[in-house]
């Protein structure tokens, strides 16, 4: 690649992120004004996203709170269909109708809120495209930003990845029922998380366990009151 | 984002990517030359790009094959240290120096192998930053496309994620393990792959089983006849 092409492609990106920023910007200014918190979830493909959702939706709505998805995925719409049978308002985003996009930006939520009903939700998480990278770029609007991180994908991911977990507010370290089975020792995930981030909350994570849900949700009330 | 952003972005990208096709045919014809067949090592984070490596350089040494190998990664060299005990020639890409870029580009090939001794190679691996979108999207002068795609990841993601399966050479299905622990049906991945691409060569993978080496053997061994 020529230096040209480099400096033309920098320059460009700037400005698109420059725009994303400003729609970004005012989607949290209206997201504020309707009493809403939006969380950002983002991870590895198969990291866990959609199965923290399918757990927590049902936990929140028995805490009478009101939810409401969207999801971003390059192609199907399996995550929605996966989520929707909490009857919730959710809207699928495909990127394949956005150049197969790596990440959600700030236009692809701002077209999916016109299909979505928000009257009286407490909270919407947006589920990411799976990718460790992009999607730390881009601002979507949310107010929060969540990574999940499997036990599956090994100590460093953290150091390897670091952008993306030093923008998260809260990391879920997820599958931790599959830790008798691997070569994997917890304790070095933690440690990397804290290396590149030692401020953000770490809540492990597995499907049938509730307490994780309850130490979430103790971190939700937290972060809102602040 | 105003559509003129996006116009202005799908340009640019297309002349980046043409300088960048321009540059990875250089390489390939380089390569073919010196007789050295080339793999691009794609997949997740956490998919086991690292340990397939770890498993096969030795097999293939001991199989009397020269072979070298290029890391990229955004930040750190733990996946250059992990494989550089074989002492072979090899060369850790970090992204970092390129804008923390997701995926490795012909011109960072092209720089990595300034510090390369390529003599008497047989096989060079390059192991792809991780990411199941971007990297597709990127020829760097290969010769075999691969996917190292975790059983942990889900079912789904051929079909969520289809670019870098259609483009895919060889995909290894890897740590088939932990199958008796998962909730996971492999056929179904099976099923998804083959809906995504109905042709390319399929291997499982486990680390410490030696008879998923002889097959990606024997798919090499057919593969270079072609």
């Amino acid at each position: 690649m020529k230096e040209s092409d480099n400096l033309k492609e920098i320059s460009v990106v700037t400005n698109i992120l420059k725009a994303n920023d400003r729609i970004a910007h005012e989607l949290r200014q209206g997201f504020y004004k309707s009493g809403i918190f939006v969380i950002n979830i983002m991870g590895s493909p198969g990291a866990g996203k959609t199965s923290f959702l399918e757990a927590i939706i049902p936990y929140l709505i028995d805490n009478d709170l009101k939810v409401g998805v969207i999801c971003g995925d390059i192609a199907t719409t399996n995550d929605a269909k996966r989520i929707s049978k909490n009857n919730i308002p959710m809207v699928q985003i495909m990127t394949e109708a956005f150049g197969s996009s790596c990440h959600l930006d700030a236009t692809m939520i701002h077209t999916a809120l016109g299909q979505m009903n928000l009257d009286g939700l407490d909270i919407l998480f947006i589920e990411n495209v799976g990718n460790l990278v992009c999607p730390s770029v881009f601002d979507i609007g949310e107010h929060a930003r969540m990574v999940v991180l499997s036990v599956t994908e090994g100590e460093d991911k953290p150091r390897k990845y670091p952008n993306i977990f030093q923008k998260a507010d809260c990391v879920i370290v997820s599958k931790v029922d599959l830790l008798p089975y691997l070569k994997i020792d917890k304790d070095e995930i933690y440690k990397n998380l804290r290396w590149v981030n030692p401020k953000n909350e770490i809540i492990d994570f597995s499907y049938n366990d509730k307490i994780y849900l309850d130490k979430w949700m103790s971190w939700y009330k937290k972060f809102i009151k602040v």
